[in-house]
């Protein structure tokens, strides 16, 4: 399966919401098919502990691991990427540190998502798509700025930011790659039957 | 040069007191022999930044350059090594991940220093000399703990806490490889005076 098949349905995890081992466990038993841990001010033990066991279960389940913006946790725990933004390690750093991982780029605009295709990213997150408070440094791009990028670059894209099971539509019909969701899985009251609900719907798109 | 030597006066940057790269300029001109880049919460981009213009400013001044906890950060600016404590990455996974860097271990007792050499550490932080409430992490160990690791332990040993002009003979004495400092030099109101009046101290003891 290329990664573009496996970005399809991206759950990124919240602890704001719920911890990070059982949201994976039930996205994973829901059909997630590639898993972010993010983790902001934990200490980097606490993170290394954790991103283990989601490395683990990832592997159970045939899923992406991905990390977002530390590079060191990525390898410390054999994920398989990370994902930074404006604020993280630059692309290309990242590349020449660790020239295995996978690259994800968080983009809010045609030129960051432009720039982050030539500085050799292996995908985008591109949004904010809605609005949203969950990514408290995601701009506010929409759905025409999403058409506009998809119809740029090359590299596949996993739109993020305030898709729900309602909006999930009107992003699939644009022709993404993947779906990233944090609130409206790691945030449901059955976060393996919200991952299920939404597989089910990218997959009557992308087949 | 051997690392032991290399170890002799260590600053650790602190911006509660001093923004980063003023404090490396003027304790390098001071006479620092190592400097520790630690920057709790911030970006990783802007870490990498200041990173760098440290790695090339310690590179001037023929000067050791660590950076605190993350492993990511001392890879891609190029830094010696990376100074890592209990809540951090294990000793062993940073070799694993870091093979070329030199790692110093923060360790707080006889026991975490012994454990610290096992695992390969190339050189201790061993603290609490004195009571600090810079390190929000390190616990009090004193002079009589210090002595214990220094009589047990055959990789470089750095004091570290509380360690200011006054009672940094007592540390000295006890034929320590380094001192390290945060608020004696960072806080002080001239950090070049305050570093050279300390490297004075600790160059008539070492030699
Ligand atoms: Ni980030």
């Amino acid at each position: 399966m290329s990664l573009r098949e496996r970005l399809r349905l991206y759950v990124i995890t919240d602890r704001r919401f719920r911890d990070e081992v059982s949201t994976v466990q039930a996205a994973l038993e829901g059909g997630a098919t590639a898993i972010q841990m993010r983790i902001k001010d934990a200490p980097t033990r606490e993170m290394v502990e954790i991103g283990k066991r989601l490395r683990k279960l990832t592997d159970e389940y045939g899923a992406l691991f991905f990390v977002d913006d530390r590079v060191d946790v990525a390898l410390a725990v054999n994920a398989d990427g990370v994902q930074v933004g404006p604020d993280d390690m630059p692309v290309q750093l990242v590349r020449e540190i660790a020239p295995n991982l996978l690259i994800g780029a968080s983009v809010y605009s045609l030129e960051e998502a432009m720039k982050a295709e030539r500085d050799g990213a292996d995908y985008l997150g591109v949004g904010a798509v809605f609005p949203t408070k969950t990514k408290a440094d995601a701009r506010y791009l929409g759905l025409d700025g999403l058409r506009e990028v998809l119809e740029t670059v090359k590299i596949p894209v996993v739109a993020i930011g305030g898709i729900n099971h309602e909006n999930v539509r009107e992003v699939l019909r644009l022709g993404v790659d993947g779906i990233a969701v944090i609130s409206a899985i790691v945030g449901a009251p059955d976060v393996k039957r919200a991952t299920l609900e939404m597989r089910r719907i990218i997959d009557e798109y992308l087949g």
